[in-house]
């Protein structure tokens, strides 16, 4: 019989979640390590064996484990490396072999991948993508990543680092600047720290009245939320601007791949119709006419809590 | 043993190219017949029939042919069907089942596919793409196709359809009116049409000396080259323009699918280092510094009165 659990590991800037979870998506258990206590990796590697270990050794046991999957930032699938992965304290200026480390300390396969294509590979293994074969998976976080899927595979290009959609342009000239170094990046408009920006730029620049002009901390994107809930206009134009931007840009991914959906995930997606009716509208403006109301927009319906664990996890199925 | 040739069919709107390939990529005889010359389709079937009769009877006979390629406006690889083609005088507003049609006059399997991803095929089986297994085909004509290459299987899409790079957005706003009814895609800026637009666009909008005034029938992009090699400046900076706006896109295209290579193929791409080095220091401008100076810029190396037998030659191949 083949084993019935794997490991999921997400790797984030601060913790890192370890579950483990059956062939249903199931997260059976889980736990939470600190990524930045270490410098060195082989120290945080030290910590995450012992989380499994003790995960594993009180639940199914190793017999019973096929592999681990990890999303990290700036992973590598193909080499299973994480390379220059500036948010994490160990991680910077460096091409850490990070599977081949976990793997030698746990004795098990270690798959590898960005947390935006594991995210696509959850939702095809486990969610609304369940029997897809060409989607685009948005996340929508403090950045925007992307996680294609063509013939059923994630795409990750001659070098590993392919699918970085919140890193097209949406603005060609004089667009915001980047974190990357470049300006008016996807990113800059469409993610949670962009919807932000938009909210100050339209309180500065527009006279319209808005509860938002009332909070003195830095405006969040969840304060756009909870006031365009209660009606609030300001609010509501922010969302159809991020919508409008968002949706532009879809039109030019279809023109790529030409996928059966695209599916929204992470924090901004949480906004709902306020955020989907704005995209739906100016994708179907901007697509050819051939794709036109063709091209399903869809919410991840992976548990949030769970999903990052359970898109790691789902690499690990096809380890042999 | 396999049977060692293969025909190759490239439909355009005035002619049709057929030509009988060998294994190595010659063109081993070929002949031409009108496509316009009938608003019936199965009409055309007919004289297509006739004249690959005539090719093979006189050659390697009908036992030695594996299947035929056909390259078409609007082919759909999945269906073996022509859709909507308007610019052929058979296949406007209906869905043609050519491959089947086709397949049946003639008692041999038959691939279809549109052009660009015909021209992709070709470029990866005889020409600088052979062994590449992730790459991007532009043709530059008087459109601009696309013809993607992911792990070694070109990009269909869910329906079909995927790979329509000149329609992706080159200007989002105020952009020059498309055929297909939009705004500002690349195609209206970086075809040999759209480089004659911005050549009269420059010649009213600046004072810059030039060649190309003293031309009083409507300029064409042969013009513009014939004025770059005689180191006409206005003609350079049209150049400079077009390579500029392609170069830009192609850095989207790269934070997309991270391609070994882009291979530009077709009439503009004869106009070489003019086209050539605007586009590799814009897109390296704008690509991500992970890409910068790593993706590599090609030009097609099958020779070009070949190039579209071959490309749908090539299809043929994988049939069984």
């Amino acid at each position: 019989m083949e084993k019935p659990f794997v490991v999921g590991i997400d790797i984030g800037g601060q913790t890192s979640k370890i579950g483990i979870v059956d062939t249903r998506g199931n997260v059976t258990c889980q736990s939470v390590i600190r990524t930045d206590t270490h410098t060195d990796v082989s120290l945080f590697i030290n910590d995450l064996h012992d989380a499994i270990s003790k995960l594993v050794n009180s639940s199914c046991g190793f017999e019973n484990i096929r592999g681990i999957g990890v999303g990290a930032p700036n992973g590598n699938y193909y080499t299973g490396t994480i390379e220059n992965a500036v948010n994490v304290v160990w991680g910077g200026n460096k091409i850490i072999p990070f599977a081949e480390l976990l793997s030698a300390k746990l004795s098990l396969p270690v798959a590898l991948t960005n947390d935006a294509n594991a995210a696509a590979v959850g939702e095809m293994t486990y969610g609304v993508a369940k029997g897809m074969k060409n989607f685009i998976m948005i996340t929508l976080g403090t950045g925007v990543g992307s996680g294609i899927v063509i013939n059923g595979e994630v795409v990750y290009g001659h070098d590993g680092f392919a699918g970085e959609l919140g890193h097209t342009t949406a603005v060609r000239y004089n667009g915001r600047l980047c974190n990357c170094g470049r300006t008016g990046c996807l990113e800059t408009y469409t993610s949670a720290t962009g919807l932000a920006r938009t909210a100050r730029e339209l309180i500065e620049s527009t006279e319209i009245p808005s509860q938002l002009r009332n909070i003195t901390s830095p405006i969040t994107s969840k304060d756009v939320y909870e006031a365009a809930v209660e009606g609030d206009q300001l609010a509501l134009q922010i969302f159809e601007f991020t919508g409008k931007k968002l949706g532009e840009s879809f039109a030019d991914f279809v023109a790529f791949s030409a996928p059966e959906a695209i599916i929204l995930f992470g924090g901004l997606a949480r906004a709902g119709d306020f955020i989907m009716n704005p995209v739906e509208e100016s994708m179907n403006v901007n697509l050819l006419p051939l794709w036109r109301g063709k091209i399903k927009l869809l919410f991840s319906q992976l548990k949030e809590s769970d999903a990052a664990i359970l898109g790691a996890s789902a690499l690990a199925w096809s380890l042999k």
